[in-house]
């Protein structure tokens, strides 16, 4: 089977008019950079990375500076060097200046890797958590680029602690298959949401079985109380309430917030400063415990997430599915956040990063932590309907999908109606503007 | 006076034809993302992000992306806020996802705000450096976004450093008037020349005044240590010899690179390892101490260098001109690397590097650091004849330029002549292949 084309389009969802996903410092229209691969035998992968409308262009123009790579390619041949296919793309002699592996570039790159192993699951008929989870400790270890990460890991050490983990790998997948992965929500609290919408929310979320709730938190410290007092008083004492500040604050700032909110009890503060402060984050950690801190959705690679775990900067890592070189890239952070015994709590939300998600906790919890404990993964109720293969949330478990890929489908009608600027819905925007 | 409208073109130099700038990673086509702004008064503002080639079209598009921050703006309203335009390019609400502040977009950001600082210093008539040394530090505080460093520069800090530097500007500019700023040279080695090549260009830099060297090292310990005893014969055991490895090795092979090639007595080792891994170098600069550390130009952004400061990662703040956002981020890092005391040594070579950082050298001497100690700015012999206002280097140093604006104009013959894909030379270029 070979690739025979790449297509990429541009895919984006008027959010910002409902105030939907905003936070601190974002208030976007949820964009896909979504990439198909053709093949010869007819059978096609999709992959694609997530971003915040304006600029989803530049991304679509890097997905075809590096097609190249990709184009003419025999899946047999990628697949016989899966770790080779990922340098070549982020190791491309010109482009690498433009990076090296993050921005753009390494976001088109996530798009492109996703989408071969789409198709790879599709062509072994198994959902992508299925597809992961039966490759031999070898093969994922070849899959992954240990450059620039050796001196925490190496692919020694990789194998022998995927080799650890073949003991109750099948109990793990029954588990899976039966229960699920859990799951906390996002969609209750967004800050541009007035206090009566975020109070129905939360009866609601209850009622549904939601037992852990994010807010987000912002720049100014009486609306972050009042909020937080709102909060506990929908979802009480017991239930975990996370925070959320987006980047919001400097060192010293965040601290000087987190002080006055520790009183809420809040399980972790999420981006308190920015994503490529490690000292900062380790600092903020050692002032504001036990209150864990966590990010990720925005870390550029492996290297960044490599020093976050060296310098004890973060309790929780929220590995993002699109954000760095694809599923390659993810496997490499998974093996070292088990290494350093960090829970992953993956970033979700947007368009598609549940569907995406669901596959690497699932795969995480059965091949490579083999704990739940303090483990959940982000759900945000948005754009589900538009895939082909939407993620399925129970009791506040994600379930776990059966359907042949990575669930990253979107429906042809879908594309059509949002592709930007042409699409029907963009077009009536602008009629109606 | 306002400005109207932004050109960009995609400028490529096909220097990859004979090896110019060949490192362990890049083999490139020199390149331009070249930003011309319009005004109503008829005057012009110039500036460019560096690129290695292909995927210049990308930052082309991530320019279009970015100017409707620009475009109708007056200049005295830009002026009169200069921390708030840096912020409206980077913070902006849905752009801000594909970065923030790195890659691509910031890269293109660079180009933007640079070409406002040239358009600026033109209507002042005064070159770059001038006009800078001529700023309060009132003015120049007021130009920096302090958001994710306060932890470590406060604007009053900053503010109270440049004050204290006001003391003795006015001889440290007689003298770079007189004497220029010192440089080195890294045309002599670079991985992909033969022996002879090296040699010869040793012997003609030697006669030309120069006192310090910069050669290439690699992947294969052998071939390094080759390169450097033939480098030390031909320029002796006094002057300076610098080693660039262009991020090819891991942390613990660029340890045991260097433990082998200490004998050859370098000034420092440049790029060991991955550009992000702050941590990484710090633990390189204490096992290959009193080698000093190096790295910078293809850091992403200020929260990085204050990173490298706070470790005690570098010896060396290598800044470049057009990969952070602009003047206005190149200020910031001057302040953090005078407070911690790291001297400052520009990167340059590419196309334009050379010509834009002989005023930010010179400026940092001027109004910053005060000191030339350990200080030295690049220079590479490649392509200033495209440039209106060449970069001139007489024995060793930078001539301090008196051309009004940031020396980055290009020739309008050479924009014309290497536009890609439709420029003279590319047509030729298709025909011969």
């Amino acid at each position: 089977m070979k690739i025979t084309e790449v297509l990429v389009r541009d895919i984006r969802f008027p959010t910002s008019y409902d105030l939907d996903g905003s936070d601190a410092l974002n208030r976007g229209d949820y964009s896909a950079t979504y990439v198909t691969l053709l093949t010869d035998s007819g059978l096609t992968g999709d992959g694609l990375t997530f971003t915040n409308g304006r600029g989803n262009e530049v991304c679509v123009a890097a997905v075809r500076a590096l097609e190249h790579h990709v184009v003419g390619r025999r899946l047999s041949d990628i697949l016989g060097n899966l770790r080779g296919f990922y340098r070549d793309l982020t190791v491309d002699n010109q482009l690498r200046w433009l990076g090296p592996e993050k921005g753009i570039l390494h976001m088109a790159t996530g798009a492109l890797i996703n989408a071969m192993w789409d198709l790879w699951a599709k062509r072994e008929g198994k959902p992508m958590w299925k597809l992961l989870a039966d490759l031999t400790p070898e093969q994922i270890v070849a899959a992954i680029d240990f450059t620039y990460i050796t001196d925490v890991l190496t692919p020694e050490e990789a194998l022998e602690m995927l080799h650890r983990q073949q003991l109750g790998k099948t109990a793990r997948e029954a588990e899976m298959r039966r229960d699920g992965f859990p799951a906390y929500t996002t969609s209750t609290s967004w800050l541009g949401y007035p206090d009566d919408k975020v109070r129905r929310l939360c009866r609601e979320a209850i009622t549904q079985g939601w037992t852990a709730f994010k807010m987000k938190v912002g720049l100014n410290l009486d609306d972050n109380v009042q909020r937080a007092a709102l909060m506990r008083e929908e979802i009480g004492g017991e239930r975990r309430l996370m925070m959320d500040a987006n980047q919001c604050w400097d060192v010293g700032e965040a601290i000087r917030h987190m002080k006055e909110l520790a009183r809420f009890d809040p399980w972790w503060i999420e981006e308190p400063t920015s994503p490529d402060d490690v000292l900062g984050h380790a600092t903020i950690a050692r002032a504001v415990a036990p209150i864990g801190v966590a990010t990720g959705e925005v870390c550029q690679n492996r290297v960044l997430f490599k020093q976050f775990l060296q310098a004890d900067a973060i309790s929780f890592l929220q590995v993002d599915s699109c954000r760095m070189g694809g599923v390659n890239e993810v496997l490499a952070v998974l093996l070292m956040a088990a290494k350093f015994g960090v829970p992953v709590c993956p970033h979700a939300g947007g368009v598609g990063l549940c569907e995406y998600v669901q596959h690497i906790s699932i795969f995480d919890y059965i091949a490579v932590s083999g704990s739940l404990e303090n483990r959940m993964c982000e759900y945000v109720d948005h754009l589900h309907e538009h895939f082909v293969d939407p993620c399925v949330v129970r009791n506040a478990h994600y379930v776990a999908p059966l359907r042949p890929g990575y669930s990253i489908s979107i429906r042809p009608e879908s594309l059509d109606a949002y592709e930007f600027p042409g699409g029907r819905i963009w077009r009536a925007l602008e009629t109606v503007a």
